[in-house]
């Protein structure tokens, strides 16, 4: 820290992001990547002349990828933003929707960097307990004065919180924001989507990250109705108008558009996820019911920072998390096949099942 | 608007890009691209491996590209931060280093974002208006309490500053950082990297997006020392710790690594900028004394947002910019060598010299 550094700011508890290593050495289950490479027309759609094209700057209003996005969706182009990932999606909506007289509020379980933005931006938030199963009850947000975030499905947990349920809170009081954060929502959980058709205090946050095999593209959007979009716009272009570079847009359209490819890998991921309950259950693991691409897990032979540090030793990385209620999981993402199978084998072998 | 938006944030207002025509039908003069397509080692390194690697997630660190740079500079890696352009290494040393004690203070003509990072974050800015020539006089600034935030050369005047005298404001005031935005540094102007070994009070932002073609990467850059890059560090994982894309790192890796490119580009635009001053001159403009790679003129026999219009029915965009003192002015980007003579001709033809 220097000497310059603003009182406010030398208070940020930065957000610690999964291990990253460089030498590919490992099989990589800690950050909720996809096993399959990107769609086959992304690849081809970053071409030599895109390449070359990089000299000029990107279009700052990204219209080819918003228009493929609304199109997906059956949405309208103002109803639509992209962002550089889903975290700035959700950076600017912090910044949008809360202030002194109405914070955020968010679950005590949840996704770790809701409150590393509300303390960027000087927010108080309102932190709510998940249940003692680790579902989230509507109930406990119905009467808060705050801009809700939750995150469905839910992490590290996997869990979902009821369309119907979320429908409920939008109607309860219809001045007040719910950012529904979808991450994950393309394994198999039901989506808010519909729901921007009745409401316009709903935002629905995805990302190209996992269910698009774009993470390294840094991609994420916000969808909801077209003054909540022109809204985070004004933060946007206050910030930092050229947000997307060429390449990702092109790349975004390209794997937005090729809905074939979408289901062939968000399918396999669900199927060998079954797979991976059925194993690790089978070792005697209680394994949290998960609609997204990761499992969270914990058995009584293994603490969980033992499993993450001899997983590790093995090869393997997971995801551990020293935090209450939930220092004895680790959160493994579902890889390919081939890659639970070795984990299953190298979990079983551990623990001498 | 939504009826959600925070009182604080309706207030803000965004900056406005140049045009970003999509139907490539002009001479694009006007946001100070590159008329050079970046270093074929840049469009060779985002080969086919690399883009089915977007399903990884980007290196937070950027570590190559960091390493790129401090090499380049003669610097340690822990004085080194990459940007999702420079825009938001800027956005983030407004939110480090400047509070309710401390605000921001610039030029009253110079980029035109640093008002807007300062509505953003909320500061109240010490505007100083440069002299009567465009000029700016560090006197003005030398016992301001405020972090100082100067382009060198500035925009959209083209004009510099003495690094002996920044050498001054650094060695005033060692408690106050100035922040030199070094955007168009690459075109003849000196540089104040040289300074980072004298004073730790010091920043300076550079960016790919000009000299090394790069405009649609978005990549930039803050230079300091590591307790301040550490600051900014601070920042970017309480927003966007994946802030920069896997493509991106890869293409500014190379791009740093071609030296004898980026001599040849930026040459070229040197030699074209003398080639169009004169010209210019010859037909009765007034040119102010540009180290950048656009030029900032005037002309008695055509009104600057007249000379904007005709020009773009032309088919030639270059800026004009709505705003006092300037109002006469046009800010042409220095293209290809042929631009430039389609450009001359055109206005030699409009305002029949």
């Amino acid at each position: 820290m220097s000497r310059f550094l603003c009182p406010a700011v030398s208070g940020l508890a930065p957000y610690t992001p999964g291990e990253q290593p460089r030498d590919m050495r490992y099989i990589k289950l800690n950050t909720n990547e996809s096993p399959f490479p990107p769609s086959p027309k992304v690849v081809e759609a970053l071409n030599k002349e895109e390449r070359q094209k990089l000299r000029l700057y990107s279009d700052p209003t990204c219209k080819d990828l918003v228009d493929a996005i609304a199109k997906r969706y059956g949405l309208t182009p103002e109803q639509v933003l992209p962002g550089n990932g889903s975290d700035e999606n959700l950076a600017f909506a912090f910044r949008a929707f809360c202030d002194d007289s109405r914070g955020p509020a968010y679950a005590d379980i949840t996704y770790g960097f809701y409150k590393v933005w509300a303390k960027l931006w000087e927010l108080k938030p309102t932190v709510v307990p998940l249940r003692e199963d680790f579902s989230l009850c509507v109930d406990d947000y119905m009467d808060l004065n705050a801009t809700l975030f939750i995150a469905n499905p839910n992490a590290p947990t996997g869990m979902t919180v009821p369309v119907e349920d979320i429908r409920r809170l939008l109607a309860r009081d219809r001045d007040r924001v719910v950012v529904v954060d979808e991450a994950y929502v393309d394994f198999g959980a039901e989506s808010c989507v519909p729901l921007l058709k009745e409401f316009d205090n709903l935002m629905v946050v995805q990302t190209f990250s996992k269910s698009r095999s774009l993470a390294g593209a840094r991609l994420g959007f916000s969808l909801g109705s077209p003054e909540l979009i022109s809204d985070l716009n004004r933060i946007k272009y206050s910030f930092n108008p050229y947000n997307i570079n060429r390449l990702s847009i092109l790349a975004g359209k390209a794997a937005m558009e090729d809905e074939d490819y979408f289901r062939t890998c968000t399918g396999a991921i669900q199927a060998t996820r079954a797979w991976t309950v059925e194993a690790l259950e089978k070792l005697g693991f209680q394994v949290l019911p998960s609609q997204s691409n990761f499992l969270f897990a914990r058995t009584d032979k293994c603490k969980g920072e033992m499993l993450y540090k001899q997983l590790k030793e093995r090869g393997i990385l997971v995801r551990w998390f020293d935090a209450d209620r939930i220092r004895d999981f680790v959160r493994i993402t579902i890889g390919a096949q081939e890659d639970m199978e070795t984990l299953v084998a190298t979990v079983s072998d551990l623990l001498e099942v």
